[in-house]
């Protein structure tokens, strides 16, 4: 219970645990969301988290370079997606295809205050 | 696998399951953190999430009017707190003595870089 130094750290070398591991809540948007067949799907957007459980349900991601009014996001199921730290980044087996026809939405709809919305997502992706 | 009307959700009564649930990562700030006592300590300023599972780790918490530089943020192990949905925040069993000697930092410090901080926060708490 000894006080803890947190300045100690700070020239530490190259971070090869925490934050290999971590990443801000706040700095998640950005990050790479690729196919298996190696094309870049998009990138994230934000994490929607249980707050109960402090589990990300869903990545939300948006498409590279379409930000804003009309954009369309796509809700990805936590367990459909890998984090590769090599890439530093998200893989999911998905097709474009597959995105086109997935549930989405725009920054103007609020979809989760449907009760049944999360539910509808995770049937689209197979996932229990 | 059809697709999903977003705009049939928009007008939903009250949230009762999905937003009782789930918060998006880029608005978990602000929210309340009391202790069992009844006190406010603070509030969140963000969660750091583990890329691997998609688990939050710690929540950040910052001081209510205090935020800025010399601010010091206290990382909370997510077992240490629940979730109370009817004050919406969080709760943690810590008196104010226990978290004025308990590892923070400031926004100019980058303590997460060390491999071995998040074992000290853990120990502080006495979280496995």
């Amino acid at each position: 219970m000894a006080g803890v130094s947190t300045t100690e750290t700070t020239n530490a070398p190259i971070p090869i645990n925490e934050t290999e591991r971590l990443i801000a809540s706040d700095k998640v948007g950005g990050t790479a969301v690729n196919n298996r067949q190696g094309g870049r799907l998009g990138e994230v957007y934000n994490f929607m988290v249980d707050k109960l459980t402090g589990q990300v349900a869903y990545a939300v991601m948006g498409f590279d370079g379409f930000l804003g009014i009309g954009e369309r996001y796509h809700p990805l199921p936590w367990k459909t997606l890998a984090y590769d730290t090599r890439l530093g980044g998200f893989v999911i087996d998905l097709t474009r295809d597959q995105l086109e026809r997935a549930p989405s939405y725009t920054l103007e709809e609020t979809p989760w205050a449907g009760p049944k919305y999360g539910r509808s997502v995770h049937d689209y992706y197979d996932i229990p």
